[in-house]
């Protein structure tokens, strides 16, 4: 049975080194990257990751249905590396909007999960940990990403919390 | 001596979640909410909470009084679950104002944690590891509820940090 | 070769309490504070950290140039205990302004914590497990803690996260 590894952290808690270097080992690596630039600071963001792993990934774009993604990596792949689930989800707020169609998402995802093609390295943000936001829509978002997160560490078989770069494990 | 047990986590972490399943194994379960509903949004956490724990829990409702809430608890009380400290410790701030109002109450909880009537399990949010606010009230709040959870957790025989649903021991 | 130890966590999550502890066993204590008081609030959290530490300590104030002052202890310093990084982080950001300054200030203290003149202690702030700031400025100071932070880690022989006044050990 494949494996499923969840890393969360905070901002710059280092994650997605972290998932970086659990992927080393293996041959054949896919990135699959969530994240759409919407502006100049995401776009930045974006090209420092993909510079981080040049080489060594092959690269799949997909802000929404991740889920066909993941059922269709190339032949042969080892590991996919998705990065990340809060900028999913929030993408799929921005494009899909009504609560129906963002669970049924989550669970088409959450499907993979059970049955993965291959080993999967997902990276996501812990937002939960401060004051509650004035902002409505920051705090449904908050609160989603949270449920979000424990549904996928659920069926984890390995879980780290990223916190300064340095592992904490939550499961294992 | 009976057990204190302080669950702490963010905002969706699976820490009410967690404080039930520690409290499945007890007979005369009591449960103690701290939440009043002032709109809608709250009255539905408030109401899924309730469907959670349906038939297994007798419930007490006190929103400030938590001490006197304690020190009464139904003969043969098992264990009383407290769900949530920082929820408490907002009403304080709104019911009661003063900050020698708040220590009061604080203190007074904090007395009955030395001499627990049963096993107590107390939930409470970790609400300080985010930017720090521009809102002065939510920068007050946020050093009170570190504060408080800081004296509970000393108090505390065991003590779990929850993030995406699985714990981290604090101290058992 | 002297420790370095780091102590991060959140707002009053008792690392700046831990962090004296640890400092406890030697001799000829140093305190290395970075905090300047902009307002009355600030003075007062100033205040009473000094009362905490009155007569076990030397205390060193510097909000800028921290390399220069560690590498300027008094004679015979067995621990020099620096509160806190992200504070002066933000002196930086408002006395220096430019990335570039900020970065040479970060790679003088990286230098230092290579040929550490006795034991560290670093205090530091976590603060990138809430929601994204609305606040640029405040994403900005959220990044480039987080990047700090993680910078003094991986240098560190010894770091820990509190959480609720309890240390979690992310390296020993």
């Amino acid at each position: 049975m494949p494996e499923v590894i969840y890393v969360t952290g905070g901002a710059r808690s280092g994650k997605s080194s972290y998932a970086l270097r659990l992927a080393e080992p293996y041959d054949q690596r896919v990135f699959l990257a969530t994240a759409e630039a919407f502006d100049g600071e995401m776009q930045r963001r974006i090209d420092k990751h993909r510079e981080e792993r040049e080489g060594q990934f092959v690269t799949v774009e997909e802000p929404v249905f991740i889920d066909r993604a993941l059922r269709n990596l190339p032949e042969g792949s080892g590991v996919v590396l998705l990065d990340c689930l809060t900028v999913w989800l929030g993408n799929l707020m921005h494009h899909l909007g009504t609560e129906a169609a963002i669970s049924e998402r989550i669970a088409a995802l959450l499907a993979v999960l059970e049955t993965p093609p291959c080993d999967i390295i997902l990276v996501s943000n812990e937002v939960g940990m401060g004051i509650v936001p004035e902002n409505a829509m920051a705090r449904e978002f908050r609160d989603l990403a949270g449920t979000l997160n424990r549904k996928v560490a659920e069926r984890a078989t390995q879980a780290y919390l990223l916190c300064s770069g340095l592992p904490l494990v939550l499961k294992k």
